[in-house]
């Protein structure tokens, strides 16, 4: 392991994706599922140019530039610490040419980027408003999970003004404020135009869902078959292991 | 068969619940498995109130009144001949004392039975709109498929003024539609909560959706479990088995 790269208190983990690998804190907010099904849930085509908004780890960008013909590829995060850490990671894999990490705030993205300026936005954006008791605000976990830099609203504003007309903007959030999500996206001429839930068992209710937007687009709504996460417990599914790579 | 209840032109369809049978025209609109899927999905609790917006054959009171501990079941039909011949069902299954079919126009349906007069609404409205090639607007199928007599917007709008505050509205529409449905329940302060996706097999797209919504309530869905209809060609899962009451 290499120290200059990785420092004591990470750890190094494979993605099972063209050999790359991700750093991320020992005891620190790690990507987790919904990260991975948004990088199989989201389409970027060749030549076109993607933003990540709350990248953490960057785990987004860099599956995205090994599953899609995407040109390039950037990943913004407010946390000077994790922004740094996801740019190792783009070092570690060689990616310096295909993704940037960029600290910022999702408030002021469109300042930064400009405006129309991209043909695909994706985000896992902290899924939990105020209401859920947040214990400390501080926290790079706390920033990731809850929304204390940047609200739902916030999140579909910047997307819908950085997006070119017509591009897409690809969503993971929590199913429980579904008519939040699409009442924002409404506002801000994203159209919901394909859906998938995921649930934990056939049986259960859905746990996190997938959303693509259109920007402009107009109102037809496809809801593609949900993605069921274990066939029994501790087995995955095999749509499961196909999105990991395994 | 009893031919003061039935005419040449109709059958009786064995429900397969409580002994209850339903009368239909041979060639004129059937209820479909959306109206026994909404029978299955909507709750009316011990003592409650329910109308039906829009019930053709009265499917969906009969049913209600077989699985439900409801006190009163009401159907609004516009079409006369349709509504006489659900008013006929009624009579088959001696249930004049819990289920009334009332004719008349949704679009006037909370003038005619007073506001705030239902615990629960439930309908199975048309679901295509203008824009998809309507070919004969007076037949009664055209009727009962497309928004010739009310749009989405009405039945909405009726719901809402129909049910008491904290009331429940049931529907069951198409999923291509599901922005705009969700778009107007909020402007009727009905508030999504529960929402089911009905797809054909498990990896196809939904072609249905159950939901519920409460006048007045809070913003949190649920989206529970999906159906699956298909578990292969030609043989239904349990589920369907299950409300179907087989």
């Amino acid at each position: 392991m290499n120290n200059v790269i990785c420092g004591e208190d990470e750890r190094i983990d494979d993605l099972q994706r063209n050999g790359y690998r991700i750093i991320q804190k020992k005891k620190g907010f790690c990507f987790g599922m919904d990260a991975v099904l948004l990088s199989g849930f989201a389409q970027v085509k060749e030549g076109e140019v993607a933003v990540d908004l709350g990248t953490g780890t960057g785990i987004i960008p860099i599956l995205l530039e090994a599953k899609t013909n995407g040109k390039h590829f950037t990943g913004l995060e407010i946390q000077e610490e994790v922004a740094e850490m996801a740019g190792r990671s783009v070092r570690l894999n060689q990616l310096e040419d295909r993704v940037d990490i960029v600290r910022g705030d999702i408030k002021e993205a469109s300042r930064l980027f400009g405006k129309a300026s991209f043909d695909v936005v994706t985000s896992n954006p902290p899924y939990m408003n105020d209401n859920h008791g947040l214990k400390n605000p501080d926290l790079p976990k706390a920033i990731a999970r809850h929304e204390v830099f940047c609200t739902l609203d916030d999140v579909c504003r910047e997307a819908s003004l950085l997006l070119k007309s017509g591009g897409r903007f690809y969503m993971v959030h929590r199913p429980h404020r579904l008519v939040e999500i699409i009442t924002a996206l409404k506002t801000y001429k994203l159209e919901p135009k394909r859906m998938k839930l995921v649930h934990p068992f056939a049986d259960k209710e859905a746990n996190m869902v997938l959303i693509e937007a259109v920007r402009g687009g107009k109102s037809m709504m496809k809801v593609e078959a949900p993605i069921i996460v274990y066939k029994e417990p501790g087995v995955y599914t095999q749509e499961i292991y196909d999105v990991y790579g395994y």
